[in-house]
């Protein structure tokens, strides 16, 4: 938690923020924080500044909050990912919220177990609570977006074409042919914006390749290497940013 | 696992090998592999292939091993790390191994607690464990060596200069002022060989930083966000190779 992060609700008047729970227990275990600290603090959709410990309760710390500073800016990506297993959902919204991804799409491909949609970790509490973690390790404040698209043939047709347009859409897939980037070679520049979409675990098929190409994207192979799905989101960003 | 990573003692044979334990309940329980169903294989430091499933037994199964592909070519990147903590040493070591860095030394700074270099996560077991999880997860065969160096100075002064010479040596550290492929930019070409400096949780002090350029090394700033330490990995790989 390198930046705390504060809620419309926790604000008791203008200025002044009472903290419990998770961030409490942070400010008071972990930083050690004393009354006339000031930790490194941020308010969800706005700016970021610091919170000047007033009062630390048993249960609670009070903070007198001076937000003056923007957040990171957004990363200009939009994530497309085949729905994965459930600690990799976690992982992959943690990851993209850190790195200042603010629209990300779970996607249904056919060779997603389909059991895996009842996934707890897909509830809107458990999502926002991973995000939360990511902007924090950023010091970000700007949450991002999830969708949860569990038809894949009407999202690609009707709703990829106008996501890719006028941006860079890239399909990573490890049974491609073509390259990002070939050792040696001038990596590309970054473009104005991209759509990366990542396949599930269990790759995808011809069928679905095609109709992605149709809608736009372009596959590219990583590498001999298979990458755990989070990790290819900063190899990626990496690349091309 | 992607690959199943078979060991000189797992062989009966010469092209027959015996394996229980973790490697056997993931080939009964995930894979659901059947007699006759080929699985894919590799050898510790050399090739990788198939293992024909030849007898399930209830603890243990036997594979008829045929070798004939070589693992992915090792990644030209040394990594450095500030030592971090248990949970992250194990994630750093994973991803480490899975992208294909075959040398990893894990450095002791002034900001890291020095109670942590008594954790069990740096027992050689465990860091083989996790070594071999990363090249499970790749596909690759090629055991990483990790070294332990527990004095800055020394390490600094006396070995770095030669690990330097003739690569590009690099300090990731968010409080440097320099820039690694600024956005618009081209990125910098993939160089021959890249020592990866990353400092602890803490930051690098003035005077290590001093002593690392000194080295030969060159302060390098990925951004405004924080990112946790075993992304770095993945993000510096994707901007340089």
């Amino acid at each position: 938690m390198n930046l705390i992060l504060i809620f419309d609700s926790d604000f008791i008047d203008s200025h002044t923020a009472r903290l419990s729970g998770r961030r409490f227990l942070h400010i008071r275990d972990v930083l050690k924080a004393q009354p006339g600290q000031d930790l490194s603090v941020g308010k969800l959709d706005s700016l970021t500044g610091t919170g000047r410990v007033v009062l630390l309760a048993c249960d609670a710390v009070v903070l007198e909050v001076c937000l003056n500073q923007k957040p990171p800016e957004p990363l200009a990506l939009t994530l497309i990912v085949g729905l994965p297993r459930p600690p990799a959902v976690k992982r992959v919204l943690f990851f993209a919220a850190m790195l200042g991804i603010k629209k990300i799409i779970i996607l249904n491909f056919r060779r997603v177990e389909k059991s895996l949609w009842r996934s707890s970790v897909l509830q809107p509490d458990a999502i926002r609570d991973m995000l939360i973690l990511g902007l924090e390790q950023a010091k970000d404040t700007r949450m991002p977006e999830v969708a949860l698209e569990k038809r894949f043939k009407p999202f690609v047709e009707d709703q990829l074409p106008s996501l890719v347009k006028g941006s860079l859409g890239l399909v990573a897939d490890p049974g491609s042919l073509e390259r990002l980037g070939d050792e040696g070679d001038c990596p590309l520049p970054a473009p104005s914006s991209v759509i990366l979409v990542i396949g599930p675990e269990g790759g995808i098929i011809d069928y679905e390749m095609a109709l992605l190409k149709k809608a736009g994207c372009k596959a590219v192979n990583l590498g001999a290497r298979i990458l755990r799905i989070e990790a290819v989101v900063p190899f990626v960003v990496g690349k091309l940013f």
